[in-house]
C-alpha cells in the first residue's frame, strides 16, 4: 500500500513522500523503510519507518508522516488492511465429523477432526479451525472464525464476524442448585446463549447458557481470556471485559461499558452505560453503577475511592496527633487540679 | 405431566385444575398454557403458566397452583423429570480410539475422536462426548458425562453420576518445587485425583493430581466454571464453590460449605463444615475459618467486616473532628497562658 | 535404587543401612519399607519408610537416614530419578495429521488426533499427546511435553524440555483495540511468543502473542493453572507464579520473582528482580516493584501493610479514644465558662 492510499483510508493529511510503499505495521522503535509506524506524543521522533502516523504538532523525521487525530487508531484501521485476518481456502477436511442435517454455507473451511451435530448451520466463510465442536441445532452467522478446541453447545445463537478464540465454551449448564436437605437439585439450565455480530471472546473464557432465558452479548463488544460469564447476563453493545473478570447470573451490563481485568460482578446487578469500572473491583449482588469511573471492593467512585485510601494511609498521623492531644489534655487537666 | 401428579412429587397441595398437561418449566413472565412456573413471593401474580408452584398464601391466578415449602426447589425437582439431561443412543463412535485394554461398560455413549487410554474402565451410561480425552487407568463411574475437550490425566477416579463439562482438566500436575540455587526442580506430583458421586464440576475448571497422596472432592459437591483446586486438597461432601475461586495446596473444605466466587484460599487452611465465604474473599495459609458467614481479605465474620467498612468510611468525619478538637485544645492552651 | 546412590545424588550423609532398596517417594505418614520420604523437624519421627532425607539433627528411626541441607529439595532431587516423567515410546498415531511441511525430530511421539500445521518443526524426543494442535510455522525444541487440549498458535517458538499442560494456549490475539467513535477497531496482533527452555504452563493458562513484538517467558519459570499471560508481557528466568494470576500487556516481570496466586498487575508495569507479591495483590500500571515483599492492593511493602492493617483494626478504639477526648474537652470548656 503507498502512502496517499493510507493516508485517504485513514482521512490523514500526508506530508513527504506520496508514493513509499508501506508492507506492514510495525513498533516504531523496530520499523524499517516498508513499516508502517505510529507515535502519539509531540517530542521530537527519528525512526527507520518509510511512514509515521502523528498528532499534528509531531516533529518526525520519516520518508512520510501523515498527520490524524488519533494515531493509534489510523495504525489499526491501516492494519487491518496491511495485516488481514489470515484466511484458509476454503475446504471440508475429511476427518470433520458433520451430521448430514448441518448446513454448510459458501466458502466455508473446516478444519481437521472439527465436529458439528444435527441440525447445525455454519454461515458463509466461516473459519472452523481443527478441534473445534460445535453442538446439535447451533446457528453459527458469516465470516465467524472459531480456534482449535472452542466449544459451542447446543442450541447456541451466534451473529456474523464473530471470534472467539482457542478453548472458549459456550453455552454450557449455568450453575444453579436448589437445596434439598441433604443434597443439591440441579436447577434447570435449559434456556441458550445469544452472541451477536463483530464479538470477540478471548481464549478459555466461558459463557453459561441461560438457566430459562437466554445469556446475551451485544455487538461489537470484546472480552479478553478467562473471563465467566453466567446465566441470563446481559451485555450490551460495544463493550470491553478485561481478562479474569466474572460476572454472576442475571447481571446487566448495559452499553459502552468499560471493564477492568479481575472484577467481580453479583448477581443481579447494573452497570450503567458508559460505566468504567477498575480492575479487580467488586460489585454486590443487586448493585447499581451509574456512569463515571468505579473502583475497590465494593465498588466506589474513583474520586471517592482515592480519598478513603488517603485517609487510611494517613491513619499512623492520626494516631499520633491522638496521643498528643491526650497528653496535652492530661496536662490541662493536671493544672486544672 | 399432569398437575395432579407435580403435586405428588414435590409434596404439594394442588389448587385448581388437576389435569392440566405440563410439558415444560419456563419463567413465571415468558410462560405458556403448558409451562410450570414458580414464585417465591406473595405478591399477586397473574401469569399464562399453566401451573404454579408458590408458597402457602400467595396470590396467583393460573390454571393451577401447586403450594409447597420451597417453590424453587419445588420446581427444580419437577424439571429434572420435565427437562432430563440428553441422553445420546448407546454408540461407540467408529473415530474414537480406545485401548484395547479399556473396559466399556453397558449402554455406553462414545462421541467421535474420543481417546480412551490403557486399562481404563468407563462405567454403564456414561455420554463421553466429542474430543474428550482420557488417559491410562482411569476409572469412570455410572451415569457419567463428560464433554467436549475435557481430559482425565491417568490414574485418576471418578464416581457415578459426575458431570465434567467442557475444558474441565482433573489430575495434571500439581504446582510443586524445590528451589536449587539458580532453578526449580519439580517437586514430584505422583499423588491421584478422587472424585466422589454426583459432583459437578464446571467449564475449564481445573483439579489437580495429589503431590504424593490423593486429591479428593465429596459427594454431591458442585463447582463452577474457571475453578482451580491445588493438589492435596479435600473438599467434602456437597459444598457449593462458585467461578474463578482458587483453593491452595493441601487446604480442607469440610462438608456443607458454600464458596463465593473469586475466592483465594492459601494452602494448608481449613473450612469447617457450615461455613460460607464471600466472593473475592482471601483465606490466609494456614487459617481456620469457622461455621458462619466470612467476608473479605483477610477473611473476618461479615458482623465485623461491616463494621470495620463503616469505620472506614467515617475517617473523614474522624479527621475533622480531630482538627476541631486540637483547635479547641489550643484555645484552651492560649488562655491558660 | 539404593540408600547409598540417593545418599551420593543428593550428597547427603548416610547414616544406617546403606543397602535398603528404595522404589519410590512417599509421604512420611503413609511410607513403606521400600519408599523414600522425607522430614524438616528436628522432632522425633517413626515411620515405616526404608529411608528418610532429614536434617542434621533429626531423630528418624528408619532403616536409614540421609542427612542433607533441605530435606525437601533433596526428595525432589531423588524423586526425579525414581520417578521420571511417564514417556511413550516413539510413535506418529495414525490418526494425527501433520503437514507434510512439518518436521519432525527423532524419537517423538505423536498421539492421537494431534495435528501440526505446514512449516513447523517437532524436536528430539517430544511427547504430544492426544489432541493437542499445532498451528503453522511454529518452532518447538527437544523434550516437550504437550498435553491433550494444547493449542500453540502459529509462529510461536517454543524451547526445550518445556511442559504445557492440558488446555494451555500460547499465542492467541491479545487484547487491543482503538475505539473509533461507535465500535473497537481490532489493534494488530501479529508478534509472536517465545517460551525458553525448561518452563512448565500449567492447564488452562494463556500466554497472548505480542502485539507487534513478542511476548516472552524466561528460562526455568513455572507457571500454575489459568494464569493469563497479555501481550508484550517479558517475565524473566526462574520466576515462579502461582494460579489464577493475571498480568496485563507490557509489564516486565525480572528473574527470580515469586508472584502468589490471583494476583493482578496493570499495563507497563515493572517487577524487580528478587519481588515476592503476596496473593491476591494489585499492581498499579507503570508502577515499579522493587525488590522485597509485597502485599494488598495497591501493593506496598509486606511490613507497611501489616501496619496499616493493623491501624484499621484498631479503628473502633480510636473512636471511643477521640469520643472520650471530646468529653474531657466539654468538660474543660464548661469549667473555664
Amino acid at each position: 500500500m503507498k502512502t496517499d492510499k493510507i493516508a485517504d483510508l485513514v482521512s490523514g493529511t500526508l506530508q513527504g513522500d506520496r508514493d513509499v510503499e508501506i508492507n506492514h505495521g510495525s513498533d516504531i522503535a523496530a520499523a524499517s523503510a516498508d513499516s508502517l509506524a505510529f507515535t502519539t506524543t509531540t517530542d521530537n521522533v527519528v525512526t527507520a519507518a518509510g511512514c509515521v502516523l502523528a498528532i499534528e504538532g509531531a516533529n518526525v523525521s520519516a520518508a512520510a508522516v501523515i498527520f490524524v487525530k488519533d494515531p493509534r487508531l489510523a495504525f489499526a484501521i491501516a492494519c487491518e488492511v496491511l495485516h488481514p485476518a489470515k484466511t484458509r481456502e476454503p475446504e471440508i477436511h475429511p476427518t470433520a465429523i458433520i451430521s448430514r442435517s448441518a448446513i454448510i454455507g459458501e466458502r466455508v473451511y473446516v478444519g481437521a477432526l472439527v465436529t458439528i451435530g444435527d441440525g447445525s448451520s455454519i454461515g458463509d466463510g466461516c473459519q472452523i479451525r481443527s478441534g473445534a465442536h460445535i453442538g446439535d441445532n447451533v446457528k453459527i452467522g458469516a465470516r465467524c472464525t472459531l480456534d482449535p478446541g472452542v466449544f459451542v453447545e447446543d442450541n447456541c445463537t451466534i451473529g456474523n464476524d464473530v471470534i472467539l478464540h482457542s478453548g472458549v465454551v459456550i453455552g454450557t449448564d449455568g450453575f444453579g442448585f436448589a437445596r434439598d436437605r441433604d443434597r443439591y437439585v440441579k436447577f434447570p439450565q435449559i434456556g441458550t446463549v445469544v452472541i451477536e455480530d463483530n464479538v470477540e471472546i478471548g481464549a478459555n473464557s466461558c459463557v453459561d447458557r441461560g438457566a430459562l432465558g437466554e445469556t446475551r452479548i451485544g455487538e461489537g463488544t470484546k472480552i479478553d481470556n478467562l473471563v465467566q460469564i453466567a446465566h441470563n447476563v446481559t451485555i450490551g453493545k460495544h463493550c470491553v471485559i478485561a481478562a479474569q473478570t466474572g460476572i454472576s447470573g442475571s447481571t446487566v451490563i448495559e452499553d459502552n461499558c468499560v471493564i477492568g481485568g479481575q472484577v467481580g460482578m453479583g448477581d443481579h446487578a447494573r452497570v450503567q452505560s458508559g460505566a468504567v469500572i477498575g480492575s479487580q473491583a467488586g460489585v454486590l449482588p443487586g448493585k447499581i453503577v451509574r456512569p463515571g469511573v468505579w473502583w475497590g471492593t465494593p465498588v466506589q467512585p474513583l474520586d471517592e475511592y482515592k480519598r478513603q485510601n488517603a485517609h487510611v494511609k494517613s491513619l499512623g498521623r492520626m494516631k499520633d496527633e491522638l496521643k498528643s492531644l491526650r497528653s496535652r489534655i492530661d496536662k490541662i487537666e493536671r493544672n486544672e487540679e
